[in-house]
């Protein structure tokens, strides 16, 4: 098997994850590759964090994770690569691995040094391209971690905005907006009910109120919001067949409150 | 053979198409696949329908067309997979499917109901990952379709808007705009010659006249529309090197007369 | 080994990309298909020019590189392929492939005109999928150039726009734009030292005055502009962390003056 899932904030405007998927193809013309997203916000770490977290699980065992979310490329962060009991990831040491990688078994941390795998010249503003992307391809063919550098003993660390228990009171934030305009939120369905429990419930959000969850958006009146569990287990608030950022005109940030009674 | 398209409405601004195709390969690592288009609008069964019934006859025999229209997720719509001569069609049955099987020949339509297929658990948001997707996946492996539910009888239909004829006019709509801003009708090719003949016609279009069809873009006037048949077989109305819709102010929607002499 | 790349100004709104790809397969089972770019400007022949010079050369020799960026579509333009040392191209002969191809050793050209291998019938609006993706397709299974029409002598000519070179002055513009709102120029690092040698410069555009080059976007100040070589060897004006497009209000055809003491 040799997946390699590409995730970026490159966009598709430009030519970037296409020359990427021709580096990786030159070294390995077999490898499978994958479009995660690239549409990351341009150099929001949190947020590719947040996307990796919910998403690497879901491809085969063996699968290069190859991470471009990279606002200090030229500088002097490091470049990682670390292999867990199932994947591999390839990412630029910035924070962006560490959510995904913080409940898994780690088999290695390598700090990749070895030029020997890099494009030449290496650009300033290119290392996607130059390192990432050789890398993933030569570790998709087999490659051992430790022939792109030596052992580090942990990745740069990162926090994901966790919201805040009080005793009648779970505050979250809106921590990202999808296609379709729902609005996400840090409030996961495990904390909810570990909170919730048996109580009633009411959720604020700015001058709306909620009073349940719904289990599709075809249960909600069309102009008024609801709350519902979205797929990677993250607490929702949406219109049934709108935007609810548009509509609502919400956005990243908004506090989200959960009381109990 | 074992291609698997996907049609969707899910944009590419997130995970979403990403995590399917991840969910596929874990099934079966040799799947091709191919993004037939994600950028239908929002739960527009109607446009999703229009652009399967445009393109699905283009894949290799054997192709798994997976759609993903699905305003309905989480209610009790059914679930279906139909198999005609040359594919599988994997779906919502919203109606999504229907204008393209309309001439196909049926060798059978089965309610997905094989919970052991499944991903568990199975979200309330995003059937197109927890049951689409490996459904799609089995069957681009050769799985019979008995093997995911029962027989039914057929799917639910959908009528895509139809020019309607009279004596001396063809009364049609906009029912498509593309990426450059061309103006798709819903009045095709045969339809139209069949109505013309031999006779003189004019096409209105707001407050403008078209006299002749075109056959490049390059014979109008820069600041005048031109008629046109676009390559799946529709009028259509563009501006040689602008949008239509931009400069015309025109949408979805807009009538489009033929008038015959 | 049977690469196609993509190069095309059709978007991602639509199908066109995802029918190409169903027409390719058809032709190719094996064919390994990779989007190079789909966001060059409508009809922008001289963006999709340099985007594919800048791109080709990463990809694994015997690419055939597919690039349909085609005001001219149903026109007398002619259809033509080309045969390089390393590669093959497909495209409309309006000067897409002449930036790319004027360093390269040419093997062959021919005008494609052999109409058993073009999907019948030819529309007159979308030759992509007509004639170029099955052309290319056909190529990628090793058919010979000559067997899709008759040698001719070149290929349609065109003329990036240079910068131009005074005594103390080189004087380029702004070519393109990137999805980080990128201030891309038609200088190249070459022509940059070549000019500048071991002289001190100020580079100039509208009323910022640069005076280093940069090698990492975290140099600078966030409200202040830097310029930098980007990855493909332009000379870039970015902005920190924010599109310099956007904030410095500058676009497509800027001039950027470097002055040297």
């Amino acid at each position: 098997m040799s997946i390699v899932s590409i995730l970026t904030d490159f966009g598709q405007r430009d030519n970037f994850v296409g020359v990427m998927k021709a580096v990786i193809l030159k070294i390995n013309p077999k490898a499978k590759i994958v479009d995660l997203c690239h549409n990351i916000n341009p150099q929001d770490i949190q947020e590719g964090a947040f996307i990796l977290k919910n998403s690497f699980r879901y491809f085969p065992k063996g699968t290069v994770h190859l991470v471009v979310v990279d606002p200090g490329v030229g500088s002097s962060r490091k470049k990682v690569l670390v292999k867990t009991q199932d994947y591999y990831f390839v990412a630029p040491d910035n924070g962006v691995l560490s959510p995904a990688l913080c409940k898994e078994v780690i088999q290695g941390i390598v700090e990749i040094t070895e030029e020997k795998y890099f494009l030449k010249p290496v650009s300033d503003t290119f290392h996607g391209r130059d390192i990432f992307a050789p890398v993933a391809a030569y570790l998709s063919l087999g490659r051992d971690i430790y022939d792109f550098g030596k052992r580090i003993k942990g990745i740069k660390p990162l926090d994901l905005s966790e919201p805040k228990r009080f005793k009648n009171k779970l505050i979250g934030e809106v921590i990202y907006i999808d296609h379709f305009g729902n609005l996400i939120t840090n409030i996961t369905k495990d904390e909810f009910r570990d909170f919730i429990g048996d109580s009633d419930f009411k959720i604020c959000v700015k001058k709306h109120m909620i009073n349940k969850i719904s289990h599709s958006y075809q249960e909600a009146n069309r102009n008024l919001p609801l709350a519902i569990f979205d797929s990677f287990g993250n607490l929702e608030i949406s219109l049934a067949f709108l935007s609810a950022a548009k509509y609502l005109s919400l956005g990243k940030g908004t506090v989200v409150e959960v009381i109990k009674y």
